[in-house]
């Protein structure tokens, strides 16, 4: 499943490239950075709530959650792709901090 | 690159059975929900500040994006981890709204 | 000026007694707490852009920051109102923080 | 209770005078809006999260969401400092939308 990013990252910068009106994504792009962050905020903030409707909730409420964080992380994944970045330097980054390259694997499995 | 999550989902599980003083990822889990989801909350808000910032920034201010944007999706995997789920279902999702199955590849890119 | 608060109070519970169709704060009211935290996340989130914007804009800039604020409070109190709480319990902790109860008038003032 | 915010606000502009290390105001103005604006992030997650508790919860509950609320507001009337506006500004606008300067109270009663 692990090239669903790298997968995704094409169709984003596709749709980038439509009519505004023709593509959600496009349409991001088109009205600015404010916009797509105060869709990454409200995501957070809808993620939070479902996290804590999630603890005590039963299985409609995890998958809200799933749906919520995915939420989360598409617009975040927009918003680098405005700023010239992409999931690539994020997962750079996370490898790094966790010794995570393809030869590290097992060093990682014993932190 | 793409197995990166999959390793860290093993290096999450790990530490999460360590002692809360010898692994922040512990630590968190030993605070409770609450705790996760304050950082989670906090990410969020330095990522739109770093956003803010990157716009007119310079390589040191999308560095500091990328940084704080891997700080959010961290914590968010931290979040899902501990309440039961893990970016599995997150890129299922992401795969099931984009048509990212492997035999849709090609669709994808044509969107 | 002072007491705006204590007569928005009155408005709020007045309105929370309406129609949902006819108020905007019965309609919040009666979807319920998410909705309206999910307001209060949403409008602390355009509050920070605005903040950013405003910190090297123009009067419009700052302007549009009040608003957002506004939008903020707003939204906190009507989320205190369906609480049962309200502005006066945050004021109350306020002025106990900083000292501020009438006759400390003048202490306040050389902290 | 209504001058409240307006005592505080004397509070507020005289410790931004004073030295960093020894007012909490001072330091926050010194780090600047950035640091301001996290802590205007951190506080509302808190007060999602509180609100989330304080709906099912006692009275200490009740009690946090008072305290994380008045977090809230204290460090957006320091935001609004650090940019030269008030809490008079965010009453203003208050008042003008809900119709409550003085001359209309009996008016707002009956809206």
């Amino acid at each position: 499943m692990s090239d669903i990013l790298d997968r995704l990252d094409e169709v984003l910068e596709s749709r980038r490239q439509a009519a505004p009106e023709d593509s959600y994504v496009a349409s991001l792009h088109h009205k600015g950075l404010n916009k797509i962050l105060e869709k990454v905020g409200e995501e957070a903030t809808e993620t939070l709530l479902a996290a804590k409707d999630a603890e005590q909730g039963d299985e409609a409420a995890r998958q809200a959650l799933v749906c919520e964080t995915t939420d989360l992380w598409f617009h975040s994944l927009v918003m680098l792709s405005h700023l010239g970045l992409s999931h690539r330097e994020v997962l750079d980054e996370l490898s790094r901090r966790f010794g995570l390259s393809g030869h590290d694997e097992k060093a990682a499995r014993t932190p």
